[in-house]
């Protein structure tokens, strides 16, 4: 029997379309699922007469492999993979590769690849983004973790891949939980792109009165400029979309409930925990939680309700604007994003190629998008760059944009509109940009009541005032 | 020799300060450090004289106390507390008592409660809020952890412990960690508070150009009346100071990087770990980390320079606006961090009692306020209350302030001056009321890429639709 060149486990949609995907690029590959059912209806259905081969043992699975083998895991993030990960110990070989494509916590493939390692197995944690149509006709992959087994991964992986200009959007990104958390980054990126999308269509129809029509219209022209991305593109899609039983457009019937994932969460957590300012994200991450509470929301609703008329403005103006106020704030979204990567980078050693990564991320991911290739150029010209948002490209996107950007920001708020992205990622932008901030009153206040201590503008050093005596004119006192 | 009431270790000013509280109010205290140094300097100094027992080793300070013994560290957060603990345990007795008074992460005091418990003895975590004056002058504490510790500590904590309207603003808070969450979020809140004061004074020294003495005058002026609070009455005074040698105002020539500790960060990631929308606590920790960023900062002053003129308002008016958005924006984050108690109630089993933690703050601790005592009869009205903005006091003062609030963040945004957080508590107060949010785009695009299925506002049950295909005329599929 002819041995298949890597072993897949999990035959969930994600994992089923990313078999058929290998197995179209002429890869043998071998299955297997906890449950046997699923298997066998795999099997026997999407996998019939193709080079896929079933397993329903971890045993049989390993034996079906190519040496070294390569065992992709595709289970729900958390426990599962670790019992996972104890079963094919104990049926693999050293030297075999371990591969975790879930959204699995980069701290939990940091322990994994520790652990792995040390039984002389190789382990690679590997974000994969595209979701089930990505999967099947080519995601973006970021393996990480075991730098050896890059090499025996790397055919497969940059065969089944998105290809943008010629190249794989599929890299190696470097050790132990680095490909998983810059899959996490690409997610918190995500979570922030599909909240300022989704704000600018609120206005839209808020502050223009726009129907499905002539705002699919709008989101179609601009997927065709400066914005063309994938997310523009499915949002112009599901504007034009009607729900068949109703004969209403389908999105006006979807609750405004979201949920939310791991990732999202886990990357503001983690930028709290670097210290790197990423607001826009998190306020992503709230807008959904905000979204979802149901019953503090019809209480509110009742409580100040929006009465605010409907305001009469120039549509063509307006819609300009809204464009300026998306572009400018998606590229602040970036700007935190990759601020977050430069940090991790350093903090874990990891040595991170980021205009590779903006690069990888051109196709199959669901940010996909035209302005990435900026985002490599900027980082080619300058790796070092402190901020994105410094780049020539981006400084002159920025300053070109800034006036609709305002101009949306203080009609939205006058009308009783919520915008926490939009009118965060402009405080970003006006803090980052501010020779002197509110926050010297801060640290007075800290050092009043807490003796924290202040710097100085005028001389180095630490200082502390006794801030409580009734004396106008004080010391500030070295410390 | 007389036994001491209670021993305290770790002699930095808080404890200290403490130490010289306690005493003052008739207890006597014994007291250790982990260099001996500093324990003699003490005992030589502040405490001569003083009921207070210096100690050199802690088998010394378990025999100086009377029994159940009570010891209180004030240490470092972190390591010396779980270091102490061991070493206790090596000199104290069944049914004795640990108490940390220090800022611990709330799981390490839920971890320790559990250690100490299981070797007989009882463990307390108490948050105590008020910086050095509060130690020393009457603080307010918040202890929770053993509950048959609470008998034998109450005596001593509700003596030292401030006290407004004839009561002690200190209360049994619950069960393990429930005393440092509930210190916690108080810091979450405080960081927010200090914020808005500081976007405050911010914008009164761009829109108006006001020099100290004028802005004095308007914190001063605001302290009487419903913004009455410990952090505008030390704003206030420190806008009143003039730098000995220099001559100039002290504030002006503080530094703007300002610093942060752990518990901001914390109550913003374990807010979004509970799913609790507290987007305007996180902006108050990311403006701190903006700050910072004094590299990047320094770049974006240069290549994005605020050329916008100084303009020309109506002084009076805007001093109006200005009390307008930090008022409404101060219950907005008092509404965001009492959410979080609540759900931290339910999550943890802790039964807080909302209204009287509200009430044990109103003296003591940073963010003592006049207005606290309106959130205690919020919930002493409707414990069950969903959202503290939903009181009818509340409702009735968002409901008065909500216009000179709009008109301050159009200004500030069109005029390019940053104000996270002032924007963020108008995006939430917006979001909370708004009746149909932009997640139903959210949801669609969530099902369209990844199948996350959505519900219809139409009817119950959960849906999918199969976006791709080309025809415009969809089902929605329940799934």
């Amino acid at each position: 029997m002819q041995k298949a060149d890597i072993g897949l486990i999990g035959l969930a949609v994600m994992g089923e379309n990313l078999v058929l995907n290998m197995e179209s690029k002429g890869f043998t590959v071998t299955v297997h699922n906890r449950t046997p059912e699923k298997t066998q209806k795999f099997a026997e259905g999407r996998a019939w007469g193709k080079n896929i081969l079933p397993t329903y043992s971890l045993n049989d699975l390993a034996k079906n492999l190519k040496t070294p083998r390569k065992v992709m895991l595709m289970v729900k993030a958390g426990e599962p993979v670790d019992i996972f990960i104890e079963k094919l110990l104990e049926v693999l070989e050293p030297g075999d590769i371990i591969i975790d494509g879930g959204n699995s916590l980069y701290s939990d493939t940091i322990r994994r690849t520790k652990l792995v390692e040390e039984k002389g197995l190789l382990y690679v944690g590997a974000g994969v983004s595209g979701g089930e149509e990505g999967a099947l006709n080519g995601p973006s992959i970021m393996p990480g973790g075991s730098g050896k087994a890059w090499k025996h991964i790397q055919p497969i992986f940059q065969t089944i891949s998105a290809w943008v200009d010629e190249k794989p959007c599929c890299q190696w990104i470097g050790e132990n939980g680095s490909g998983h958390y810059v899959k996490m980054v690409h997610n918190g990126i995500e979570y922030a792109d599909m909240q300022l999308i989704g704000e600018t269509y609120f206005l839209m129809k808020h502050l223009l009165g726009f129907n499905m029509v002539e705002m699919k219209d709008i989101f179609s022209d601009w997927n065709s400029g400066e914005l063309e991305s994938y997310l523009i593109e499915i949002t112009a899609d599901i504007l034009s979309k009607t729900d068949q039983e109703t004969g209403k457009p389908l999105l006006e019937l979807i609750g405004d409930e979201a949920g939310q994932k791991g990732t999202g969460k886990w990357t503001s957590q983690e930028s709290l925990d670097l210290g790197v300012a990423a607001p826009t994200i998190a306020e992503g991450v709230f807008a959904r939680i905000i979204s979802g509470a149901k019953k503090q929301r019809e209480a509110a609703v009742e409580a100040f309700p929006n009465t605010d008329a409907k305001p009469s403005l120039d549509s063509k103006r307006i819609v300009d604007c809204l464009h300026q106020a998306l572009f400018a704030s998606k590229i602040i979204v970036y700007a935190q994003g990759f601020d977050l990567l430069r940090h991790a980078s350093q903090q874990y050693g990891w040595e991170l190629n980021l205009g590779e990564i903006a690069s990888l991320w051109r196709g199959g991911c669901i940010i996909r998008a035209q302005f990435l290739q900026n985002i490599t150029h900027a980082y080619e010209a300058n790796p070092d760059l402190e901020n994105l948002l410094l780049a020539p490209y981006f400084q002159k996107i920025l300053k070109q944009n800034e006036e609709g950007w305002r101009e949306i920001i203080a009609l939205a708020i006058k009308h009783g509109l919520p915008i926490p992205a939009l009118s965060s990622a402009i405080s970003y932008f006006d803090g980052i940009r501010q020779p002197y901030l509110w926050t010297n009153l801060v640290q007075a206040q800290r050092d009043y009541f807490g003796a924290h201590g202040y710097g100085r503008i005028d001389k180095g050093g630490r200082f502390h005032t006794e801030w409580q005596k009734a004396n106008d004119v004080v010391i500030s006192e070295e410390i």
